[in-house]
C-alpha cells in the first residue's frame, strides 16, 4: 500500500520497513506449474453447529473506531463511560493530522504537540545553516523567536459524511472494469463538489474494503512554526537498541504553533492539560491516524505470509546482512557506507519477525480462525449474503495455494533481486531490454510498472550517473545466482538459461568482465539506439536479459492475475464483514482519524512485570548503567539540571490502546478529555497486532504529560511554554 | 540428591524446588508393559568419521574448576591471565562455606561477607524477641554491639588431596554390592584418619561420578556474630516478581564476623576491597560452592526429562495451582493459608520451565549431542576404555526407553500423589497397610523407603496429630482419580481396582464418607493392631490400599531396578569422561569450593541490550515506576538518605561466570584478587545451565563492591564498617 510510504511511522522499525518494502525482490512467474502445492493447504473452516446469536464486537478486530460510529454501548458496558457528542466533537477537533503523523492542539493560542521524530523535517527547515536543531534541541524564548517550517501543514477533521449510497448508486455496469471506473469517478465527483462548496480538503475514504464510503472534510493550516524541540539524545534516548521496546525513557516531543495572518491562531477546541497525568488502571483514549492494518486478511492470506512470503523476505535480509558485513569488514569506508543500511535491514527483520511471531502463535491463530469461522457461518446463514460473499474465502485460499506452488519462480525469476538485494547491472539490463518493447505498446497493454509515468521513470533510473561498486556488485550477482541454483530445480528453464551447468562464480565473472553497462554512456547508447541496438547488442548482460525477459514476463503476469483474484475477493470479505457486523467492528486502518480505548497498565515481561510507567530516576539509571555511552548518553543540559528536577516525575507510560504507524504524535486523553500523554512508539509484543489485535502483552508507549511540564520548567527553563500548556 | 535440600539456594526459585522435589508424586510400576515406547527413541549418535585430535576443553561442560586442577593453560590462552600458586592459595583461603551458602573473609579482623538471604537464620537468632532484624535491618554501631548467631558456622578449605588411588585400591571384590561397601568403608577410613590426625573436618568428595576421589580438609569456625544486615526491602527489592531476573536493584548482603576466644579473629587471607569495582569487559572469578549440576547426564537422560518427567511435573503443578486457587477464592483464611504454597509452586514451575527451555532449544541440544558424540568416539577409539565404558550410553538409553514406556504407570500407580499434590488420607492408608508387612521383613528386604530409620519415620508421620481439611482433601482425591482415569487405559488393572466404571467423584465420596482415618486414634489403633487389624479393617481407604498395594509395589520395584541401571551407567559415563578429558573438563558441582572464570558483560534481552550493571538511580527509578508499592517499596531510611547518596554508584552487575544454587554469597574477585562483587542470583536465562553451560544470555548477578561502601557510608552511616572493608 502506498500509504505505508507516506506515513511517519512509529519510529524506525516502520521507516525501515516502508523503505525496504520498495526494495524487496520484485518477483513473478512464467507459468503456473502443474506441481502439487508443496505446503500445507489451508483447512476449510468447520461450520458452526449451533444457532448464531446477534453479531457482537470481538476483540481480535481491535479498537480503531471512527468518530462517526463510536461504540457507545461497548464503552458504557466495559468502562461505565458515556461521552456525549460535545465530548466527541471537542476531542475530534483537537486531534489533527500531519504528513504521516498525528498531533493535537494543546493551547488556546495554537500550540500543537507531536513527536520529535514527526517534526524532523520541520525542525531541519527551521534550523540555521550551521546548526541542526534536531540534534541540539531548540526553545523559542519568546513568541518572536518561533521559527517557520517550510514543510509542514496541519489537517483538522471538520466533519464526516456517509456517502456509501451515493457511491454504490453510481455503480450500475455489469463488467468489473466498468464498475471500478464508475466507482472512481463517483468518488472524484463527491470530492470535487465538496471542495468547491466548502473550500475544505475533501477525501472519500474507503472503509471495510468498500463496505462503506465516508467523506472526510479537513481544514488545512499551512503556517506552522517551530516552538520547542528537545535534543535528539533526550527524544530518542536509548536509540536503536531500545527502539520498539519498553521500559523506555524518551522525551519524544515537539511543540509547534499554527499561525493565521502571522499571529498565533486562536483555538477553541484544544486539549486541556491534565495535572495528575495517567495513573495505573486509568481509562484513556488515543485519537490519531493509524496508517494501515491487515486484520481483514483471511486465514489463508496470513498463512501465506507466515509460510511463504515472510520466510523468503527474512532469508533475503539475512543474505544481504551477511554480505554487507563482509564488505564492512574490508574497510572503514565501507563500514560507514553500509552502517545505516545494515541497521535499517536489521530493524525490518525485527519487524517482520515480530509480525511472523504472531502468525506462528497458535493461540492467536486459533482466535483468528474462530473469528473467521463465525463470520463465514453468519454469511452462509444469510440468504442475501451467501450468494454475494460465500465463496470469497475459498477463492482466496485457492489463489494463495497457486501462489505457494509457484513461489520459487515468483521469488527467483527476474533480473536479479532489486538493489540493494541484487545486481544493479542486471537490473539495468532488464530495463534496457524492456524499454523499447514497452515503448512500442499502448499504455494499457504495458507491464504494470511501465504504465503512466512508469516508463519515463524507469528510463531515467537507467540513465542516472551512478557509480557501480564492483566488489559489492560481484557479491550481489554471485549471491543471486547461488539462490537461483538452490531454489530452482536443475531442469527449470530460467535456471537453464542463466546458469546451465556452470558455477555461479564463473557466470558472474564472465558477465562482469564482458559488460560495459557500468558506463552511463553505454546505457545511454542502448536507450537511444532503441530496439535495434538492444537486439544486436553483444554485451553479455543484455544478451542474458534478452533471453530471460519472456520467462520473467510470463511469471509476473501470472502472479499479477492471482493477486487480482485475491484483491477482488479481499474486497468481498471486507464488505461481508461490514454487512454482518456493521460498525460494531472497526474498519482496518486508513490513516484517518480514529479513537481507540485502552487502559494504563503494565504487563508480564522478561519473567517479571513491566511497570506501567517510568520516571526520570529511571532515565538517569539507564544512562548511568551504560556509563553514559551513546545511545545512552544524555545531553549536557540534562546532566547539569538534574539537581533541580523532581526525578520521581513520570516520564513514559504504557497502555492497551490499539495503535500502529501513523499514530505517532497522537494525544492520549482521559475521561475528562484532558491530555495525559503523547504516543510515540509500540513494542515488539505489539507487532502481531498488525494482523490480530491482542492486549495480553502488546502496549502503546507514551510520553507522560507530567514529564513534558517538568522538562519545560526545570530542564529547558521555559516557564512561558509550561504556563501556556497548563493554562496559567 | 539430598544436598539440594541442604543448600542455601540462589533465591527462592531453588528453595521452592528443593521443597517440592520432596513433595512430588512418588510413582512406580507393576510390570514392564509390552507396549512399544510411545515417544521418540533417542537416536544413536553417528560416529565421527575423522581422526580425533587431543581432548580439549569444551564450553558445554562449564567452568566450575576445582582448586587442585586450575586450568592455567586455558586461562592464559583465553585471558592472558597466569595466577601463581600464591594467588590461588590466597583466594581459596579467603573463600569460605556456610551451611548451604558461600561467603568470604573481607577484613583482617574476621569480617565475613555473604548474602542477606544466606544469613536469615543467623539474623533471626540474633534478633531480640520483639524485632526481626531480617525485616528492619541491623547495624552494629560498635564492636560491642555485634550479636552472636546460634546457628551458623564457617568452613575454610585448608587443603585438597587426591585419594583416588587409595579408594580404588580398596575395591577388590567382584560383586557390585561388595564393591560399593569396600569403597564406602575406604572413604570412611580416609576421613576418620584425617580427622584424627588434623582435627580438621575431613570429607572425601566423589568427582566425575567416581572418576576421581578428593579429600577436602576444612577448618570450622563456630563463633559467628551478626555485624550488619540491610532491611529485607533493600536486600530483596523487587521481591518475587524480579527474583531470577535482571536488571536488578538489590543490596543482598550481610556482614558477619568470626570470633576466636571472644575476640575478632585475626585473618591473614582476606579479600582486599577493590576501589574501582567491576568494569565492563573485566575478567572476574567467582569462588564458591555450587550445589549440583547435571551436565554429565546423557542425551537420553535429558530427553527423558524433557519429554516425560518435566511435562508430568509441570502438569502436576498446574493441577495443584488450579485447585489451590479455587480454595483460595473461597475465603480470606484459605487465601492466607495457600498464598505461600502457590507462590512456591509457581516459582518451581518457573525453574522447571527454564530447565526444560534449554532442553527444548535445538541449538543447545545439538551442542550436547556433539559433545557426547566426541566423548563416545574417543572412548570407542581407545582399546582400554571401550570395553569398560563403551556401552554405557546405550544401556542408559535402553533403560530410559523402558521408563518412558511405563511412564503412565510410574506416574499414577500409588496411594494418590504425595501431599500437597494428593490425598493425605489415602497416603496414610498406604503406609498403614505397609507398616506391618515391612516390619516383618529383614531391613535389606524392605522397600527402600522403609530401610534404616525409614520405618520409624513413616510410623511417626502416620501417627501425627494433624487435622485434615476436608474440602481440600476431597478436591485432591477427585483430582488424583481423574488423572488416573485420563492417564491409564480402561483395562489397566490399577484403574480397574480404583475406579472400575464409577465416576471419580462417586469413588471419592464413598471413600471419604466411610473412612475414619482422619482421626489420629483410628490410625493409632491400626498401627497398634498390626497385620491382623489391617487385614480385617473394613475402612474403605484401608480396603482400597490393601488391594492396590501389590500393584504399586511391583511398579516401584521395576522403576527402581531401571533407575539402578541408569545410576550405575551414569557412573561409568562420568568415569569415561574423566578418563578421556581428565581435569580438562570440570566435574559436576558437589557443593565444594570451585573457581569459575567469566567476564563482566551485558546481554541481548527483550529486543534490546541489558546493561552490564545497574545504579542507585535505577533502584529509585524502579521504585518510583511502581509507585513505591511492595515489593517495590524502599525502606524509609533509603528515601530519607537519598539526597546524600551518589546515585550513579553501581549497584548490581552481571557476568558470565558459571554458578548455581550454593554459590549464593560467593565473592567475585578481579585479576588482583580484590573483591569487586557478591554473587546473589542467576537469571531465567541461566536455568538451562543446570544441564549444558552457555553464556549467550545466561548471567550471574552480583552486588557491586562499590554499592556496599556507598550504602554503608551514606545510608547506614557506618564509617566504622566501610573503613574496615576499605582497609582504612
Amino acid at each position: 500500500m502506498t500509504i505505508d510510504r507516506l506515513l511517519c511511522p512509529l519510529r524506525r522499525a516502520f521507516v525501515a520497513l516502508a523503505v525496504l518494502s520498495v526494495g524487496l525482490p520484485s518477483t513473478s512467474l512464467s507459468q503456473v506449474t502443474g506441481r502439487k502445492p508443496p505446503l500445507r493447504v489451508p483447512k476449510e473452516p468447520a461450520r458452526l453447529p449451533v444457532p448464531l446469536g446477534p453479531a457482537k464486537y470481538v476483540k481480535e478486530a481491535g479498537t480503531m473506531w471512527t468518530f462517526d460510529a463510536p461504540p457507545l454501548e461497548y464503552w458504557k458496558r466495559t468502562y461505565g463511560f458515556t461521552p456525549d457528542s460535545a465530548w466527541l466533537t471537542h476531542v475530534r477537533l483537537a486531534s489533527v493530522r500531519l504528513p504521516g503523523c498525528s498531533a493535537s492542539f494543546v493551547s488556546a493560542r495554537g500550540l500543537v504537540l507531536t513527536n520529535h521524530h514527526c517534526a524532523r523535517a520541520c525542525v531541519a527547515s527551521a534550523s540555521p545553516a550551521d546548526t541542526n536543531y534536531n540534534t541540539t534541541g531548540f526553545v523559542a524564548a519568546t513568541i518572536a523567536d518561533e521559527r517557520k517550517c517550510s514543510t509542514l501543514y496541519v489537517d483538522q477533521l471538520q466533519s464526516i459524511e456517509d456517502v456509501t449510497k451515493r457511491i454504490r448508486g453510481a455503480v450500475t455496469a455489469k463488467s468489473a472494469d466498468a464498475q471500478v471506473q464508475q466507482r472512481d469517478s463517483a468518488i472524484a465527483q463527491v470530492q470535487d463538489e465538496c471542495a468547491a462548496s466548502t473550500h475544505l480538503r475533501c477525501e472519500v475514504v474507503t472503509l471495510y474494503q468498500g463496505g462503506m464510503y465516508s467523506l472526510y472534510r479537513y481544514q488545512r493550516y499551512t503556517d506552522v512554526r517551530l516552538v520547542m524541540v528537545p535534543e535528539e539524545e533526550a527524544a530518542f534516548f536509548g536509540g536503536d537498541p531500545d527502539n520498539f521496546t519498553y521500559p523506555r525513557y524518551d522525551l519524544d516531543m515537539a511543540l509547534l504553533r499554527v499561525y493565521q495572518n502571522d499571529s498565533p491562531m486562536v483555538v477553541t477546541d484544544y486539549l486541556k492539560w491534565s495535572k495528575s497525568g495517567a495513573r495505573e488502571g486509568d481509562l484513556v483514549f488515543v485519537t490519531g491516524n493509524p496508517g494501515s492494518t491487515g486484520r481483514l486478511l483471511t486465514l489463508a492470506q496470513m498463512q501465506y505470509l507466515r509460510d511463504v512470503q515472510y520466510p523468503f523476505t527474512l532469508a533475503a535480509y539475512d543474505r544481504v546482512i551477511a554480505m554487507l558485513n563482509t564488505l564492512s569488514a574490508q574497510s572503514a569506508g565501507n563500514q560507514r557506507k553500509y552502517e545505516n543500511l545494515i541497521f535499517n535491514i536489521e530493524n525490518s527483520k525485527k519487524a517482520i519477525t515480530g509480525y511472523r511471531a504472531g502468525l506462528l502463535d497458535s493461540t492467536i491463530m486459533a482466535r483468528k480462525a474462530a473469528f473467521e469461522r463465525d463470520l463465514r457461518a453468519r454469511v452462509d446463514a444469510d440468504p442475501a449474503l451467501r450468494p454475494k460473499y460465500g465463496t470469497a474465502w475459498t477463492d482466496i485460499a485457492n489463489a494463495e495455494r497457486q501462489l505457494t506452488a509457484m513461489a520459487a519462480q515468483t521469488n527467483y525469476y527476474g533480473f536479479s533481486f532489486n538493489p540493494p538485494f541484487g545486481s544493479q547491472l542486471l537490473n539495468w539490463a532488464g530495463a534496457l531490454v524492456r524499454i523499447p518493447a514497452e515503448s512500442a505498446l499502448a499504455d494499457a497493454k504495458r507491464l504494470p510498472q511501465y504504465r503512466g509515468d512508469g516508463l519515463a521513470r524507469i528510463r531515467q533510473s537507467v540513465l542516472v550517473d551512478q557509480p557501480v561498486d564492483s566488489a559489492s556488485e560481484r557479491m550481489q550477482l554471485v549471491s543471486f545466482l547461488k539462490s537461483v541454483q538452490q531454489a530452482l530445480p536443475p531442469n527449470d528453464p530460467y535456471r537453464s538459461i542463466v546458469l546451465g551447468l556452470r558455477a555461479p562464480e564463473d557466470v558472474a565473472a564472465s558477465l562482469l568482465s564482458g559488460t560495459k553497462l557500468a558506463s552511463p554512456s553505454a546505457r545511454r547508447a542502448l536507450v537511444d539506439g532503441g530496439k535495434a541496438a538492444v537486439d544486436t547488442s553483444t554485451d553479455p548482460m543484455i544478451v542474458l536479459a534478452r533471453k530471460i525477459a519472456p520467462l520473467v514476463d510470463q511469471v509476473q503476469a501470472a502472479e499479477a492475475r492471482l493477486n487480482d483474484v485475491i484483491s477482488a475477493n479481499a474486497d468481498r470479505v471486507g464488505q461481508a464483514l461490514f454487512a454482518v457486523y456493521n460498525t460494531k467492528l472497526p474498519p482496518d486502518a486508513t490513516f484517518t482519524l480514529r479513537i481507540t480505548d485502552g487502559v494504563v497498565k503494565g504487563y508480564p515481561y522478561n519473567g517479571t512485570i513491566a511497570p506501567y510507567k517510568t520516571t526520570f530516576y529511571g532515565m538517569f539509571g539507564h544512562a548511568t548503567a551504560f556509563d553514559d555511552k551513546p545511545p545512552f548518553h544524555l545531553p549536557d543540559r540534562w546532566m547539569d539540571q538534574r539537581a533541580k528536577m523532581d526525578l520521581s516525575t513520570p516520564l513514559d507510560f504504557v497502555s492497551t490502546n490499539d495503535i500502529i504507524g501513523g499514530n505517532s504524535g497522537s494525544p492520549v486523553v482521559n475521561r475528562d478529555g484532558e491530555l495525559v500523554g503523547l504516543i510515540f512508539d509500540g513494542i515488539i509484543e505489539s507487532l502481531p497486532n498488525r494482523f490480530i489485535f491482542t492486549d495480553d502483552a502488546a502496549r502503546s508507549v507514551s510520553v507522560s504529560s507530567r514529564a513534558i511540564i517538568e522538562a519545560l520548567r526545570n530542564v529547558y527553563e521555559s516557564a512561558r511554554l509550561a504556563d501556556e500548556l497548563e493554562g496559567k
